[in-house]
């Protein structure tokens, strides 16, 4: 997407020196605007990590280059199978959660050949990185298309006055190499001429709300509305939102959606005031060996720091304030499981499903055993 | 309660100056613990409006000793009806949503007995206002001593487990002259031997869980843990809490209760979670005038700044940093209407009842026309 007149995505490969990945900092973000060189194995687990990288698609396609940069680490002494197979264990172990991240090194590390030379292991990865980009791209675009449907209904019937969609974290093109999950039908309504305003969660403890999704926005001309994350409630109580778009980093097979968390409270409120909740999500977001989301699906817990403290701007510089007594002890759950009955639909790359294993079945056969 | 090993209340009249209201500084907690003197009307619609002092029935309180202040602004050119109906006014329209601010200023001046000289006009203003503190302690310890029942019952089915009892924004102490509407029975267990636990809401955007209800569970020896609001929904799900327990700033005969924004999603997730959801709350929190909370309730719309900026402690001092774009316009809205349908009960002075409008009926007879 286009920051002031330039085109980015949110990770790619320098094609002035082959050996470094460029990312957006997404830490830094919406206060700076910096890139972030990625030279090797440990640098893309960090980023991951300490989320530079997030957001599930993103972390996949960077999972996929992190085996790349492990082939050019290789030397003549190197055990190869051994050296490419810890890379792969370390880099699925950065963030739990999302399972686009194992596929995406797995299906890197399945396209390497190891009977071939050396040489050839960086083209090959390469290769296959690049190409889980351009999967990612199209399915956001594909997802894009079918949203659309869904707010253009929408716009019919309220005659033309502002779409009201509310998104929790954020799904944006910064998650998803580009056009975003959850944003693409926005750009595209906005694209179109259609009326949309977007409700944006803050989205605590790391504010991606706040931060990115607010700055994605922005930057796109969309109008939005930052609320905390606890005013989602309220305004589905009074009319005032139309529609509740989120992604997924992990879908089980009968459609439950693990989240960022604090989506699942949301679920509940749109399906106390019948408002429309969908989730949109690549397939690759879907993990077809789960059945039962709330039980199967691991919820990443994280430092505590990053709920005792808030990290914003002051004086053109950024800064963490600690918002607790000193000795409080937090707890910090990445994600809540929203279970499919409270879930309208998902938008898939192939359409629009009801959230039932019978219709992700339908889309998806050849991804079932 | 005690703070440091010395006995405080929210609000009390300097015995040493009693044209002085002292209150704690609440926006500085629980960075630094000090005591602001409040000399007029203007001090007291202030700290109301800017949060030093919040909580329904310390805005109350409050409220009344305001119009104590106006009684020692009369001098002989007053038009004494005038003033004193001027300051009532003023006071009650620095908060909207929680009924206790006008109902204390309304009882105050329902003391006032123009006829009389004006010398005595502070006397019987102190002493209504001192009334009202007192029965909102006592109200508090009757609700400490119904609620503690309920705490005991759980903690018996878990044979002495800890009761993991999750709260949203800080109705405690501090908000409640003493003791605190869902303070007081955890107070009283913990004081009992029960073990208990609580879990603390942040409470964005002004992070009174986080401050506040923290750092008085911290100070009584509580066991807490700190959650961002997006997470109650996932540790209920996970079997990690066994009762809600919210406070109330307004609340319909019906039962309905508006309390801080978010408390309604809690409900929600309580509800889809068959864990008991409880208000605490003094019966001059009632708003008998008022069925439908919903549509009858006004909600409280604040100043944006809040939602885009949030308060810390950084190297020792008190800051406040912008965790969004510059431009980003946000929504602040204070409260929400919890349904009676989510609510399995609600704790009165006068003991528990459902929340309907029959059951509020038998405890309050004589407050329905």
């Amino acid at each position: 997407m286009q920051v002031d007149n330039k085109n980015y995505q949110s990770i790619w490969l320098d094609e002035s020196d082959r050996a470094v990945v460029k990312v957006i900092d997404q830490k830094k973000l919406p206060f700076f605007f910096e890139i972030m060189e990625l030279r090797s194995v440990e640098d893309v687990y960090c980023a991951i990590k300490d989320m530079t990288l997030r957001g599930a698609p993103l972390i996949g396609a960077a999972g996929a280059f992190g085996i790349y940069l492990a082939t050019l680490e290789i030397n003549s002494f190197t055990n190869i199978r051994e050296h490419l197979s810890n890379a792969a264990r370390y880099l699925i172990s950065s963030r739990p959660t999302a399972v686009n991240l194992s596929w995406a090194v797995n299906r890197v590390m399945d396209n390497l050949n190891f009977d071939l030379s050396n040489d050839s292991l960086p083209e090959r990865a390469l290769a296959a990185a690049s190409d889980i980009c351009e999967q990612e791209k199209e399915n956001c675009r594909n997802i894009g298309i079918h949203g659309l449907t869904l707010i253009e209904e929408i716009s019919i019937k309220k005659k033309g006055q502002p779409v009201n969609i509310l998104t929790h974290c954020n799904a944006g093109w910064l998650a998803c190499v580009d056009f975003g999950t959850v944003t693409a039908p926005v750009y595209f309504a906005h694209d179109k001429g259609i009326p949309v305003h977007v409700w944006v969660d803050e989205t605590r403890p790391l504010n991606q709300g706040a931060r990115l999704t607010a700055w994605e926005l922005g930057k796109y001309g969309v109008p939005y509305t930052l609320i905390p994350d606890n005013t989602g409630g309220h305004i589905m109580q009074h009319g005032m939102v139309d529609l509740v778009l989120v992604g997924s980093d992990r879908t089980s097979c009968k459609g439950d959606v693990a989240n960022k968390v604090g989506t699942y409270l949301k679920a509940l409120a749109a399906f106390d005031n019948n408002i429309p909740f969908y989730s949109a999500l690549p397939s690759t977001s879907i993990d077809f060996s789960i059945s039962d989301g709330l039980s199967e699906i691991i919820v990443e817990e994280r430092d505590q720091e990053e709920v005792k403290n808030i990290t914003g701007l002051y004086n053109g510089e950024i800064l963490q304030v600690r918002i607790c007594p000193e000795n409080t002890i937090a707890a910090n759950y990445g994600f809540d499981v929203t279970p499919a009955r409270l879930i309208t639909g998902l938008i898939t790359e192939k359409g629009i499903c009801r959230a039932t294993e019978k219709d992700i079945k339908k889309l998806f056969s050849d991804k079932f055993n």
